[in-house]
C-alpha cells in the first residue's frame, strides 16, 4: 500500500468522459433519423419525451448505476444497488417535469445466483414503492463470456407523465439563481476513480474503515442514490422551478450546462457548500485537481435548481421542510452557454 | 477439434432455465409489491401493461439480446445485434397487442470503442425506423471490470400502445388452432449453446463456411431477429388472432404455455414446418434429445398464433401475402396448461 498514491487522472481510473462526448455528438443524428411525430424535447435532455395525447406527456429514461456494482458485488450488499438505479432514474425524468408511472429492470450475470437476482431486484422494487412506481417487466440474463466472474450489471428503464410544465433551458436567463440540493456521497458516478483510489492506491477492503469516518468503505460507498421527487415536489407544485439539472456523470459542469442556453454562463459558487468527507479523502488519494474533480464526481451536489430569484426563498424553504439542506449555490449571468466553478 | 462431440446438456453450456424459472417465481411476489393502480395484466406476460388513459394503454418491455453479442464482437459485425434487439422487443409487446411507441437502449462495454458503439445504436435506429418507434434515449456505459474485454452488452426498453384488444390467454380455448411464422434463425436465444458446439467443440471460427451451408458461420449466427410487427397487422386489425406466444428463451414449450388458461394443452405437431439447415447441426453437433432442443431454441419458429377454427386460414392468407410461409402447427385440446410436442 503506498503511502503516496500515483497521481491519476480520470482517463487512466477507465472511463474517459472525452470520447464519450464525441460519441453523444455522433450518435446525435442517428437518433434524429428515427423521429416520430410523437417526439418533442431536445437530444441531450435528461430525459426522452413522447407526447403520445395531452393527458398521457411521457418522459422516458434509460440508466445503469456504473461500477458501483463492482462495490456491491465486492461487498456482497446487494439489494441496495436496486433503489440507486430507481431513485437515478426517477431524477432524471423529474428534471423534465415527470412524475413516474412505470419501471423496468435488466439484470445480466455470468453466473445466475437466485439470492443474488433476488436482493438486487428486491431493491428495484423498494426504489419503485418509494417512488410510487410500478414494476412491470423486467429481464433477467444468464451471459457467461460477458461478464466478468461473480460480477453482474443492472440497467432500468422508467416512464413517467409529465405533469409539471417547467419552462427549462430556452427560459434560462441572467439573473436566475442557482440551489443545490445535497448528495448522499457519489450517487453513482465516479466509482472506477472511487476504487481505483481506495482498493488498488491505498489497499483497502470494503470492511475496512473508510479513512477518517466512522463507517466501512462499503457503506461509504453503498450509500444510496437520493431521489429528490419528494423534496422537489412542492416547489414543482407552485411553479418555483424554471429548469432542474441532476449532477450524474460529468458533474456539475457536464450536467448543468445541459439546462444553459448559449448566451449564459451558470456561475456556481463552490465555497457555499461543504462536500461530504469521501469527496475530501478521493481529492487527496487521488492527486486530481480540483477541476477534474468537480467533473468526475457531484462533489456533494446532487441536483441543481434554476430558479428566478423571486422564487429562491420559496424553493429553499420548501425543500429544507422535506427534510433535506438546501443552499443557494450561484447564478446565471450572461455568457457562452458554459459553467464557471468559482472559489476552486 | 474432436470428430464426435460431447454430449452437452443445455445448463452445461452455461445456462440453467430451471433456475432461471425458480428465480421467476421467487419476483412475482416482489413485483407485485409495488402495484399502482394503473397496473393491467399478469406477472410473466411478454410485455408489462400499464394503462394511464383509455387512449393512453401502454404496454412496456425490456429485453436483451444473450451471448448473440459475443458472435457479433467475435466477428467484428457490430451493426446488426441493434436490429436483434428493437425486433425483439417489438414482437414482445405485438403479443399484447401494442405497436410501438418509442424505445431506449443501453449499451455497456468494458473500454468503450466509439465506432463499435456507433456502429450497434445505428442498428438499433434501423430497427426503430423499420417499426416506426422513436428512439428516444439510451446510456452509453464504460464499466472496466464488469464487461470482459473487447465485450459489450446491450440492452432495450420499448413502450407501445395497445391498439388490438386481443382476447388474449383467458379466452384460449379446446378447438383454437395453431399457427407457426417462420423464425429467421436462432433469433436471439441459443447463443450459448450455439457457441460451445460450434466454436468450442467443432472448432470453428466466425468466417468459416458453416457445415453444409454456402454461408460464413458468422452470417448464419448474425441473422437478424425477425420482426412480425407488419405480418400480423392485418390479422391483428380484423381481429383474426386470439393469443400470440413469441418464441425466446425456453423455447416453444416455455413460451407458448404463457398464453394457455391451466385447463387446455397445446398439441404442436413438429412436423408441420422443417427447421432451418442450422439447427439440425445444432442437434447433431450437441447431442442434445429433440426435447432438449425445443426448449433452447425456437427450432424455426419464431412466433405462434392462436386463433379461432374460422379465423386460420384469415391468418395464414394474411401473413403469407406479407411475405412470410406461416403454417398450421396444432391445436387446442382439454388438459393441464402444458404444451406437447407431437412427432419428436
Amino acid at each position: 500500500m503506498p503511502d503516496t498514491p500515483d497521481v491519476i487522472n480520470y482517463a487512466e481510473s477507465g472511463v474517459d468522459l472525452s470520447v464519450a462526448e464525441d460519441l453523444t455528438s455522433r450518435l446525435k443524428t442517428i437518433v434524429e433519423s428515427t423521429r416520430t411525430s410523437g417526439v418533442e424535447g431536445e437530444f441531450g435532455a435528461f430525459g426522452g419525451r413522447f407526447r403520445l395525447t395531452e393527458a398521457a406527456d411521457l418522459v422516458a429514461s434509460a440508466d445503469g448505476v456504473g461500477t458501483k456494482v463492482l462495490v456491491a458485488a465486492a461487498a456482497g450488499i446487494h439489494d441496495s444497488i436496486g433503489e440507486d438505479l430507481v431513485n437515478h432514474c426517477v431524477n432524471d425524468i423529474l428534471a423534465e417535469g415527470a412524475e413516474p408511472l412505470f419501471f423496468l429492470d435488466y439484470f445480466a450475470c455470468g453466473r445466475l445466483d437466485p439470492d443474488v437476482a433476488e436482493a438486487v431486484i428486491r431493491g428495484v422494487a423498494r426504489g419503485c414503492r418509494t417512488n410510487r412506481c410500478a414494476l412491470i417487466g423486467g429481464e433477467t440474463a444468464e451471459m457467461p463470456g460477458v461478464y466478468e466472474s461473480g460480477t453482474y450489471d443492472l440497467a432500468g428503464f422508467i416512464v413517467g407523465r409529465r405533469i409539471w410544465d417547467l419552462p427549462g433551458k430556452n427560459a434560462v436567463r441572467p439573473g436566475m439563481r442557482l440551489i443545490g440540493l445535497p448528495s448522499n456521497g457519489l450517487h453513482t458516478n465516479g466509482y472506477s476513480l472511487a476504487r481505483r483510489v481506495l482498493f488498488d492506491n491505498m489497499g483497502l477492503q470494503p470492511e475496512d474503515p473508510f479513512p477518517g469516518l466512522g463507517r466501512s468503505v462499503a457503506e461509504v460507498l453503498l450509500k444510496v442514490h437520493r431521489s429528490y421527487l419528494d423534496a422537489l415536489r412542492p416547489a414543482l407544485e407552485t411553479g418555483a422551478v424554471t429548469a432542474i439539472a441532476h449532477i450524474t456523470g460529468g458533474g456539475i459542469p457536464g450536467n448543468l450546462r445541459r439546462v444553459l442556453p448559449g448566451d449564459v454562463t451558470a456561475h456556481v459558487d463552490t465555497t457555499t457548500w461543504t462536500p461530504q468527507p469521501e469527496f475530501e479523502e478521493l481529492a487527496r488519494g487521488s492527486g486530481l485537481s480540483p477541476m477534474e474533480l468537480f467533473s468526475a464526481l457531484n462533489m456533494g451536489v446532487g441536483l441543481i435548481v434554476v430558479a428566478e430569484p423571486d422564487r429562491e426563498r420559496e424553493v429553499l424553504e420548501s425543500v429544507a421542510a422535506a427534510g433535506l439542506a438546501p443552499f443557494g449555490c450561484g447564478e446565471i449571468r450572461s455568457g457562452d452557454g458554459g459553467v464557471r466553478l468559482v472559489g476552486i
